[in-house]
Order: structure tokens, then C-alpha cells, then sequence
């Protein structure tokens, strides 16, 4: 059940308690660390957080990527040496949480949903992304390894653009637009999959296309309820009065808001398509069945009274003057050309010919 | 009915009068007592609310669950010992009551409504709770004995999280949050069941699909007219500048906050989700009728011209010429043939074969 | 036309001329006086406003209930006697008004709609009500006698509560409570009625149904109409400066709002719960449809066939060879039943048997 | 096309040119002037706008109305002596306008559109009325001549109600107020036609009715999108702090406002109901269909085995041994009556009979 | 794709990185000046940026016009001579954007899109423009060549209206009114084939209507996204506290601003249009569907059970009275005008004839 988590292991906790809900996992939580300012740049695996607790003070930036929460004895200690409040840990470890910003003046802590479509389920996955960011350090937690940061890495590695220079908000902000850009990517699937589907409406509707279309307009629903609260997110991020938003940042928070508000947009206007497609579909099934009918009336009206007649004539009655009478069978014949002749006019002018 | 309380009895009854409105119960009221604070804890059920009514104004937490609301008499007793006001008295004992929260400075007063899924009837089922919040004491109130607040007690019997340390509010917000769970159980039978509903519909659906999914709306309109008040509440809970919500607990309204508009979310997405279910299931029966009538279509169109022919030449009539050639049978059966071909040719490319 | 009144005699007249819009009707207004205070209470029908004037100075609260609109003489004596505005008295006559409060300062006008299930003709009846607050005195105005307001009277006589103790505002909130009151009962009928269709739908729905759906449906769109703007109402009474709502009433006033919204939720659950009616009807007609067509294309599929076999043999050609073989006439019954049953097959394998 | 006026004529020329876009007409345009004060009163047709500049001046209120925006040249002449801004004329002779108003300073231009119903077309028409209120004249611009002011202009003559006394800000209430006094006669005809296919529906419909109700529902939603923004015009004029319109005024346009609230309520109360009863006729023909359906089905499925049974002895083989036996044909008459009853009672018992 | 452009190029890129995100071009792009003020007029196609730059400090309005978007490094000259945003520049070659404004202090920038009716495909074609304003510079980029701007050069040409005396602001406005004036053009296109269509749904409805309908909705939705943030853009640009916004330029933008309104408006009514024309539509089809079975049903109704009768008397029995009754062969024809006459009575009842 994609659209809420079970958290039956959860109900009734006190905030504060670390539970991992979500899919069960054993492999380990890797670390992955790259420090850099504008002029260095350490990069490389850790094995624990104690090996980058100490990086914590130095004014470089620290990022630490985290391809697992299942790990609750790692969490409890990344919270204790960098000071993340309980219940920020409480909601990165449960991935059921609607997509939010939350202040703690020492950091902030945002937590959304990336999107990516599964071609072979035929499905929007989503996974949850936590980012706790703090002054000259940011901690990203994903559910299980993935490649949607590795545009940022590279950015870093190769110290292109602002990234180098700019602080840790920036890097939310690059990490933020990675997963938006991952959003695009989704929906490029669903359009091409939904232009396909027009395609064959036009020409000649399969019943699978019902199918198809009820299952993308499924994951329309489910990707409106993911992407909707991150405009909220990001909206509050825009307006937010934290110092780790500096105001030359704000900008680009801006342009993901953008983003994020076009994702939705887009989502309507394709649960708008595949409902107007809907009703093409029955309508073009309506169409048929109606050609189909009068196929049959048609046949039927023309034929039905042609086998009463000669069914008469096929009655074994010693008296029936007509069957001794020399032209009886090509009257029969006449009478019958004639009915059909009638039925033909009238089928015309009903416009069913 | 479940959608609007039968209250004639109350019809005209001045504002102020206990009058109880919902279902008829003749099982006494218990009440059971909890009194804690960081150190202590006291704890049992009391026959009257003279035992308590001294806890009162000790800086203690005294937490007083009553498990029924039909004793007119007690309520009046514990509205005038722990100076209750006749409105919120008379709100308490009507099972009617939107889910709204009113300041009343010396207490904050709170009715909303938990939700639970009675599997057998399958059905949503409400039951109204009534939070009295004092300086130091809270009072709850379900319609009938339950187990929902069972968490929180475990909780503050081992004392564990920040439950013993803080205050009245604090608790407030435990009681609150373990019914916001309650709503995530029912959405999550909910899920589970449309998920059922969905695999049904894809294989082979029988006409029971239908009641199902008009039941599961039926129960979503319900759910939200219950929910989406609750938002409201905790919306103004969040904002209250009551000194009871003290500025450390807003964070934890916030949550469950949060909570409260990802069910509406759900709610939402699943009303979608069985709309969109529907249109499937209509389209797929109009899908069938349309093999139907082909196959229909079909058979008729090919054999109703052949019985005539064989009609044709069941007359009796005297002189039918036919009749009498060598070969007039087998051409009989050749013309038959011929038709059919024709037809079958036609079929084809009409796309009905 | 419930929806829209009839004011054609009304179109071009200057704002402030008297013209009665409504039912038209001729039995005599009659006034019916009651004037308390705490100690005192006269009670008696008047004949004439005159009667009532002298106690307009006096500190005791005036209430006079007038049961017609239609003397437009009285109106506009009451107008001088007691100084409403003629605007006002322009909208009382007037059955046409949207709900609406209005604010001049000697007193507050209020109209709005009363509704009643008219049990008969299946319809919901609206009536205008009209209340002209002043400081000690309030005037009622409905459109023909009727009995809404009784059990205010009762209470006043009985002294019980608040009411004999408060002011013209109290008197004012316990006249809408008794109006708002009565949507309740509507929407009691309605829900009643709504849950046995639905029971109805489940078993065997009748044709009948449909109709009583849309009926329903049109009941709930005009009552929506009613109450919506009564809802704006009573907001704007809630946060009215005007010294005729004492604080102390603000509370009560608050509290018919709320039961306003709930009224409003429960008519949209309501258009809800009948929508989805409709279809599960449609659907559940498009069931029964297919079925029927299944059972003919099964048994014409399965007989047209045969009665062609049948047909060929009965024709009367001279040279047939099969007519003379020996067991021909039984080799034909096997090639008929080797028909019907690979068709019970098929139709097997289509799952339609 | 009503929707949207062809402005091609229009495209591409810069602000403030006059270009005639609307219906093309060559009658001249007629000014009617009334000028009055409480105790004067002038009126005349003119022939050109000079006569009237003199007027300007006076404190009387000069009222001059236009029944025809098609001379470009007496516009311009308006323009030049009453002050009146090139864009604002540009928007009086451009009938594609989207109600709005506008404050210049000297003056207050609002435009809106006249509804009508043309009972003949069955088509609701709709005329563009601007209005340019200065200090101490009202221009008037209908479309073409037409009578809805006269009731305004028959109260400025008798001098009845606060016309007169009032300025100029009362006389375009006026104006206003008898332009939505017509939207309620085209929501009267129109509520009218919706009770009379209401009552049809609900005995014998006709498919005629389909095509009326989509009329009404394209003429709802052309009414709906005329009238939508002349609330919107009238809520700005009740905020507006401009001087010409008093504060006495005020209470005026706040009743007008409330009308048009009322008429957007109709009209979408109407379109629901639209909607419900389009889905009673859909239904209704689907439960038609199914009866139609039944009838033939049971008539098919009763008489094609009989039919059967009757070839199969009416072939023509040499050994048939039933054909020979005494009481052969009678037996077959019973098994048909067998069959007969069987099938009887298997519909009896599928509740079709 | 319409909806969604691709920008897999442009995926993890560092912000204010170019990358022309749009269809691929080779042709040059061409640059069009046109500098300004109320005396002087240079007008000349420009091979290089340089020519212009040395303008750019003149108190002329210099309007460059770039036809083509896919040349970065001019793209990037730009950016340089005139002091641009890298992240503006990027957004200007990134044919992906939602219509936004965005205030550079320097500079205002502004994208949105051009919509034109391409009617040899039958789909609305969207082209993104965008405008630099700067003090006295404007830049406009299109995505091709195209006239859409060539009725503002005839203006500025001719120097007729305010253009040529006012400044870079109302250039700007000149361009946005422009392209608004654009999409009203092909709503009068939408509108004329909505008005064809109903023509044709209300005479004879081909199933090619069921295209068209559907085909119009898919565009109407795409319109809506592209003009639904131009009224916010417009929106902002009214409120906007720039200095490059004159308060004289205003008003202007206000009526752009209504204009864009208008067309939402219009997109919303030819919705609600398309949607009401295809449940006319489908209501139609069924309509005739009910006919064609009625047709059906009272053949076969009627011919079935005296092809029956027939049947009977056409089997071989050799012990079969009635077939030697003199009378007999009329007696059955009496039976079957019998049974033919109760049938018509029968549906002339069920009011079917």
C-alpha cells in the first residue's frame, strides 16, 4: 500500500522513539562524505559518524549522504553529535511522513518524496528524502542507495558554477532540485504513455487501453499527493526568515517553487487528458455497440418476416388454395422482393443505410 | 443514521440543559483516575468524582477518563466541582457535536470524534471525545468503554518520553494523537481493501465489486465530514495563544496537525482512487455487453439468411421448379456457403472477428 | 418556482416602496405580544401596533411576532412607530431576500429562511423570517402562522434558563436556534429517507428509485441555497461590534454557527452519498442488462443453429440424399447435439455460464 | 459566436483608438437628456452633445443616455467635452468587454452586461450598458435603443422616492438596479422552463428534451460568465472610497450586490439541477432500454425452442418413427407447453416478470 | 509532448549553465532594432549584439528583437553587454518555463507564451516568449520568426498613439497585448468549430464528432495551463512596485491583466461547452440505441410467435387434425391476425408505437 504506511508498529509511542517504518531491510547504511569549500574538497566513504563529527565546527561545507534509515542505533548517534532533536530523527526514520519544513533554530529540517517510475511495474515509486541542514553542514537520508544525487557530486568534483562557493543552503537547494528534476522525468513517461494511448483511441481502441488508463490516472493521484505538500515546502521555504537561507539563495528557491508548481499543474492537466480520454474511449464503445445493433435489426427486420412467409407456405394444411395456383411460388417470391424493398426505403431514410 | 444525530429531544431546550443525545445506554459511568507527575503516579478507578474533586488544585496532573456521558447527574456534579461551564456540559453529553475547540480562559475545551472499523459491519464507526483541559487536570469522555487511550496510560505508568515531565497539555496532545491513529488504522483497512477491490476489477469482476466500492465511498464521505473538522481544531490549537498550550507543546500540535491533513490527503486520494475504480468497472461491463451482442450479432446475421433459404424450399407449392433439378440440393448448399463466406469476409473487416 | 420569486410587480419601483412579494393572502396579520423581564411577563395578542408602543421606551425586552407579511399598512405603521429604516421594511415584505444581516444602528435586521419537509408533496418548504433587532425590544416577522417559535415562548413562560435574564440579543440567538433547529429535523427526514433507498439499491432497486434520487437531489441543491448565506449570517454576527450583541451572547451565537456549518456539511455529504447512489443504480441497471443479454445470445446462439439443421431438412427437394438413409434422422439429433454442447463449452470458457 | 466578440478589426492598433467591435448597425444615435434637481426637471431628446456641455457645470444632475456605441465621431465629441479618458472611450464602442470598473478621478467608469431572454431564438442575448458617473452627470451607452431605464426615467418624472434629492451616485444605483432587476426576469423564464422538463421527465420524456436542457445548460454557463464579474464590479464599488459615491449610497449598492450574489446562486443551483436531470433522463432511457431489452428476451427465449421443436418434425425423413405414432403431435404440443412453463417460472423467479 | 518539454539535457546541470532546451534549429538568428524616442527613428536589422550595445546608454528606448533562442553563445553576449543574469539567460534559451516575472533590479523579466491555432493540425501551437525590460532597453526573444510583434512596429513606425512618447515599459506592454491579443484569436476559432459542432450534434452527429469534442477539451486544457499563469504574471506587474512599471503604464497593464482574465473566462466556458456537448452526444447515442432495439424487439416480438404458428402446421405428423379441416389454413391466419393485433395493442400501450 503505496498511499499510507502501515505504522502499526508506531501507534502509541512517545514522540521521541525511533521506529523505522518502511520497507524491512538488512544491508548496511552507508556514509558517504565530501567536504568542500572553495578551495578543497574532501570526498570519500565513511565508516562511521565519529569520523565526521570533528569536520562539524571547521566552516567548510559538510555533506553526508546516508543511502538507508533502518539503522536506528546510527541515527541516535548522528543526533547526538550534531544535535538533531528527537523528533527530527523520529521522522526521518518513518517513511510515512507528509512532505515538510520544520524550523529548529539550529538547523532546518525538510523532509519530501522523490518520484521515479518502475517501467517494469508500470508504477511511480516514491521514496522518502530527509535533509537536516545546518549551518556549514547538510545530512541527506534516502531510503536505499540511488543515483539521484550524483549530478550534485559531480557538480561539487568539478567545482562548475556557484556550488563551491555558495554555503549549505545551496547545496539544499541543488539536492531539493534534483529530486524536482527527477518529478519532470515521471511525468515525460505519463505523457508519452498518454500521447501512445491517444494514438490508438483515434485508431482502433483495445479494451487493455481501459487498464492503462485507469492505472495511470492511479498514479496521477498518488504523484498529486506526493508533490502537492512539497510546493508547501518550498513555498515556506521561500518566505522563511532562517539565516541558512541566505537572501542570494532565495532566488534559486524560487525557480524549484516554479518547478514544483508546473509538476502540479501538469499533473491536472493529465488527470484532466485521461478523463477526457475516458470518455472518448466509452463513447467510442457506445458508438459500436450502436453499429453493431442495427447490423443485427437490420438483418433481422429484413429476414425475420421473409422466413414467416415461407414458413406459411411450408404448412401441410389440405386446403391452402395458393399452393396449387401455377405462378404461387413466384408471387411468393415478388411479395417477398417487395417487403424487402420496403424495409431497404425505410432503413434509408431512418439514415441507418 | 450516522450522518446527522437525532436530537428532538433537545429541540427547544434552553442552552445550558443536559439532555443526552445519543445511542441509549443503561450501564454505569466508570471513571478512572490517573495522577502523576515526574516522581509520582496514582492510579485507580473512583466511584464518584468526590475523590478526586481535592487532586484538583495539587500541582499534580490528574487525568479522569470517564468511559460514558449518560449520567446526566455525574456530569452536573463534575461540572460544578471542577467549575465546568453548563455549555460545555451540555456539548459533552450530545453526540452530535462538530469537532471544534473552545477557550474557555479557565479550561480549553475540545469534542472531536474517533473512528474505528467495525469489520463485521463494515463500516466506519464514530464515537465522540471530549477533552476538558484545566491548569492541571484533564478530563476525557467517550460515548462507551474502550481500549484507544490504553497507549497513553502504558506510557505514563513507565514513565517513559517526556509524558511525566510535562504538563496537562502535553497529555492533551497524547490523547489526541492516539486518536488521529485510530483514523490511519481505518484508512490502512481501507487501503487494503481497495488494493483487493483494484487486483478484482483487473482479473474478473463480479457485480459485488460494485456495492463494495459504493460502500467504501459511502464510508470516505463519512470519514472526511469527521476529519476535516478536526483539521480545524488542531489548526486553532496550534495558533492559541491559550496559556495551557504551552510554547514547548506546539510543536507536537504541529505533528499531529500534520497527521490530520495527511489523512484528509488519503481520504481525498482514495475517494479518487474508487471514482476512478468505478469508471473502470462500467467501462469493462460495457466492454463485455459489446462481446456480447457481437457474438449475438454474429450468429444471427449468419444463420437467419440460411434458415430462410431453407425455408424457401420447405414450401409446398405445386409447381416450385427447383425442386425438381438433380443438383437443386447441393446448389442450395453451395448458395449457403457462399453467404456465409461473404459474411465471414465482412466480419473481418469490420474487425468483429 | 421555489428558486427564484416571482417580482415582477416589483421591477422599477423606487428602493423603499412597500411591495409585497410572496404567496399572496388574505387572512388578517395578527401580533402577538410578549414583554418580560426577569420578574414581569405580559403575554396577549394585539390588535394594533399602537398597543405595543408604549413599551418600546420601557426596559423590559418586547417581543412581537408578527405571522403575515401581506398588510403592508401595518407594515409601515410599525415602521413609523418603532423607527425602521424603509429599506428594511422594503426586505420583509419582500419574500425574495438572500439571507442577510444588516446594521443600522438603532437595530439589526436579520432575514433569513426557515425550512420544513413537507412530508406530502416531498418537498422542502422554505419560509422567510425576518427579525428586527432593537435594544429592548425584537420584532419576528414569518409569512403565515406556524409554530417555530413556540417552544421559545415556553421556555420564556417557564422562566427556565437564561432567557428572562438576558436581553433582545438572547431572544434573538434562542429565535435563529429554533429556526436553525428545524434544518436539523430536515436533514433527519432526508437522511432517513436517504438510507432507505440505499438499502433499497442493495436488494432489488425499483425504476421509482431514480426518481426519488433526483428528488432528493433537488431538495438538497435548493436547501443548500437556503442555509449557505445563513452560514455567512451568523459569521458576521459573531464578529459584530454592534452594542445589541452583548459579549456575553457571543458564545451562543457561535455556537449556532457552528451547527450552521455542520448543517452545510451534512447537505454536501448528502449530495455526495445520492450521486454515488446514482451510479451504483446505473451500474447495478447495467448489470441486469448484460445479464439479459447474455441469457438471449446464449439461447439464441444455441437454437439458431439447430433450427437451421432443422430448416435444411425439412425442404422439399426431390434428390436428398440423407432423407432416405436409414438412421438419418437420428445421425441429424447427434450432429445437434454435438453443436449444443461444443457451444456449452465456448460459453463455458467465456465464463458466461 | 456570443462567448467572444470578434475583434480582429481591433488587433494591433495602439490604446485608445476608437474602433467600433459589435454588431454593425447604421441607425443614428440618439441622445436623451434628463436633467434634474429636487425641484427642477428637464428632458429631451438632443441632437448633439453641445446642447449638453452647458449642463455640465450646473449642480443639477444631467443625465444623458446613448442607445447606440456606433458613431465614432459623437464619441469622440463626448469625450472631448465631458473629460472622458481616450481608453475609456476606447472600452464604451468595444462591446467585448469584461465587466469591470474603473476609477479616474473625475469620474467612475463601470461597464456591465444587460441580460435578456429571447424567447424565440430560446437564446439568452446580451447588450453591453456603460456607464461614466462624474460629479454631477451620468452617461449612459446601451447597444441599441431599448426600454429597460424607462421605469428610472418614469420615477425621475414623478419625483418619487429619494431620486431626486439624490446625486448622481443614487441615479447610477438606479441604472445598475434595473439592469439586475433583468437578470431576475431571464432567471424566472429560465427556472420556469426547468420546472416544465422536471415535470415531463418525470412522466413521458421525449428525446426533444435532451437538447433543451443542453440549451439551458449552455445558456447558464454564458449568464454565469456575464454576471460573474458584475459582482465583482459591485463588491469594488461598495469598498470603493471614491467621492462619488456617498456614504449614503452605499447601503444601495450593498442591496444591489446582494441581488447579484443571489443571481450567481441561481444560476449555479440551476446548473446542478441541469446536471441531476440530464442524469434522470439518462437513466430513464437506460431503464427503458432494459425493459425493451427484457421483452424481447423473454418473447425470443420462449418461442425459439418451440420453434425448434416444430422444424425438427417438420423435416423430411423416410424414418422418423415419432411422426407415425397416434398421439405423436399432441405429445409434442405438451413438451412445448413443459418448456413453456419451465420458462416461466425461471423468469418469475429472476424477478423479470 | 506539448505538456512537458524534454529536458533530460538539461538535468543536473548547474544553475546558470545555458542549455536550449526547445526543437532543434539551425537557421541564424536574427536580430531586429528598432530604437526610438518621441523625434527620432532607427530601424534596422542587426548582425551582432556590438552594433547595439553603445545604445544602451541613451535615453532612446531600444527595442532588440531576437528571433530564435538556440544560438548560446550570442545568447551569452548578451547576457554580458547588457548586464543580464546568467540564471535569466538560462531561463530564456529553456523553452520549458512557466510564465513568470521576476524583478532584477536592473532589469524586469518576463516569460510567457504565444498561442496560435495551427489549423492544418488542428492543435494549438505554444511558442515561448520572452522580454527583457530594462530603463531604456527592451529585449524580446521568440522561439522562430514569426509576425506576432509586426502590428507594434507598424505603430511605432507610424508613431501614432502614446508609444513613441512613452517608455520602455509601455514597449513592454505593447508586446504582452500583443500576444494576449493573439489567444483571443484562437478562441474565436475554438469558438466557431464549438458552434459548428453543436450545429451538427443537434441534426445528425457523426461518431467523428466524438474526435473533435475530445480534440478541442485536450486543447482547451492545454491553453489553460499555458494562460493560467499569465494572469498571475500580469497580476504581479500591476501590484509592482518597480520603478520601471510608470504608474501612468499601469492602467494599462490592468486592462492586459482583464484581458487575460477574460480569456481564462472564455477557456472555462468552452470547457463546461465541450463537456455539456459530449453528454448531448452520448445521450443521442443512446437515444438512437433505444430506438433501433424498439424496432428490433417489435419485429421479432410479432413474427417470432407466428413463425411459431407456422412451424407447427408445417410438421409431418401423420395424425393431424387440424390439417384436414376445410377451414383450417384460414383459421390460422385468423389466429395470427389475432395475435398481431393484441401485440400492437399491447405496445401501443406501452406507448412504443
Amino acid at each position: 500500500m503505496r498511499f499510507i504506511k502501515k505504522s502499526s508498529k508506531k501507534a502509541g509511542t512517545s514522540p521521541g522513539t525511533l521506529v523505522h517504518v518502511g520497507d524491512e531491510r538488512t544491508e548496511p547504511v552507508r556514509l558517504y562524505l565530501i567536504d568542500y569549500d572553495e578551495g578543497s574538497l574532501i570526498e570519500r566513504e565513511i565508516s562511521g559518524i565519529e569520523a565526521a563529527a570533528s569536520l562539524k565546527d571547521r566552516p567548510t561545507v559538510t555533506w553526508i549522504n546516508a543511502d538507508g534509515i533502518h539503522d536506528i542505533e546510527l541515527m541516535e548517534k548522528i543526533g547526538a553529535r550534531f544535535g538533531i532533536h528527537p523528533l527530527t530523527l523520529e521522522d526521518i526514520v518513518n517513511t510515512g511522513q507528509r512532505p515538510k519544513l520544520e524550523d529548529f533554530e539550529d538547523y532546518l529540517y525538510l523532509v519530501f518524496k522523490m518520484l521515479s517510475y518502475d517501467a517494469e511495474a508500470e508504477t511511480v515509486r516514491s521514496e522518502q528524502i530527509s535533509l537536516v541542514v545546518g549551518e556549514n553542514f547538510v545530512f541527506s537520508f534516502q531510503e536505499a542507495a540511488g543515483d539521484v544525487f550524483d549530478l550534485v557530486r559531480e557538480r561539487i568534483r568539478k567545482g562548475k558554477g556557484r556550488i563551491r562557493k555558495a554555503g549549505s543552503g545551496y547545496l539544499a537547494y541543488a539536492l531539493i532540485d534534483a529530486v524536482v528534476d527527477h518529478y519532470y522525468a515521471v511525468l515525460e513517461t505519463v505523457g508519452a504513455k498518454i500521447e501512445e494511448i491517444e494514438e490508438q483511441l483515434m485508431e482502433d481502441p483495445e479494451p487493455e487501453v481501459l487498464e492503462t488508463i485507469h492505472e495511470l490516472k492511479r498514479e496521477m493521484i498518488f504523484s498529486r499527493k506526493q508533490v502537492w505538500p512539497v510546493r508547501e515546502l518550498l513555498s515556506g521555504l521561500t518566505k522563511s526568515d532562517s539565516p541558512l537561507v541566505h537572501e542570494s539563495t532565495g532566488i534559486y528557491f524560487t525557480d524549484v517553487y516554479d518547478h514544483a508548481v508546473q509538476v502540479i499543474d501538469t499533473i491536472e492537466s493529465f488527470r484532466d487528458m485521461l478523463s477526457s480520454m475516458l470518455d472518448l474511449y466509452l463513447s467510442t464503445i457506445s458508438n459500436r455497440m450502436n453499429e453493431v445493433m442495427k447490423m443485427l435489426t437490420i438483418i433481422a427486420t429484413i429476414f425475420i418476416p421473409l422466413t414467416f412467409i415461407a414458413g406459411i407456405y411450408g404448412m401441410n394444411f389440405d386446403f391452402m388454395p395458393e399452393l396449387h395456383w401455377r405462378w404461387g411460388y413466384f408471387a411468393v417470391w415478388g411479395v417477398m422482393l417487395a417487403v424487402v424493398l420496403v424495409l431497404l426505403v425505410y432503413f434509408k431514410r431512418k439514415r441507418w443505410l
